[in-house]
């Protein structure tokens, strides 16, 4: 069966999309650490990121590197944070976390509660920075 | 004055080496979440990842994965986890992490306390799988 993912890219299940190419996928994070947290597929399914190919994985750092560029410019912040865990969806992703301080990315903290028009709003501001 | 990643790079302070090419780094975390817990670096020192070039950025995140893979094949783990927070010292690095379960990449975790022999024994059974 399709991850979760995979029927996000198809368009069976909503997304705040941010930015798409014709490898990768970025789309807010439905429970975010900050506003404005990102993550960024392959379109391709892989569970693990290592097993992506050299040329897969570099178009998505590249992809994640001009996402990243993107958040920072639209979201006041100082950094934008990177993780990769991985065991919860079975389809590689990379998340990118506007932090103020390093505690900002920890995945223990409470998530950001927003509403549609909160998320659809984060989604333009970033994209029109793309 | 050189950041203290410049400085082990230069061979002023040890580390515990793990790989090293033309432009990238890479060597044991002093503070280990995890057996293994490697940081990967520039040479050239920037402070933040994103502020390096397309180039150099798709340089050190292949051979992140490169070392990555090693880890993986020397380090009992699931699979390893990413990070990249990069407020306490100023020269980007990738944190490449050992995991069992995803709570295990937290940086609020106690570090691992380990001799200079076990660091050393580390190092080298991921290097031998490079």
């Amino acid at each position: 069966m399709a991850s979760i993912f995979s029927r996000i890219i198809a368009g069976e299940i909503p997304c705040y999309k941010i930015a798409e190419d014709e490898h990768n996928f970025a789309f807010l994070d439905i429970n975010p650490l900050q506003e404005g947290h990102t993550l960024c597929i392959p379109k391709r399914e892989v569970d693990y990121l290592f097993d992506l190919s050299d040329e897969e994985y570099a178009s998505l750092t590249l992809f994640a590197k001009r996402v990243a560029k993107a958040i920072g410019a639209a979201i006041p912040c100082q950094r934008v944070g990177v993780a990769v865990l991985g065991m919860e969806v079975p389809h590689a992703h990379i998340h990118l976390v506007p932090l103020q301080k390093e505690s900002d990315l920890l995945f223990t903290n409470p998530k950001k509660q927003l509403s549609p028009d909160q998320f659809a709003d984060i989604a333009h501001r970033i994209s029109a920075k793309l």
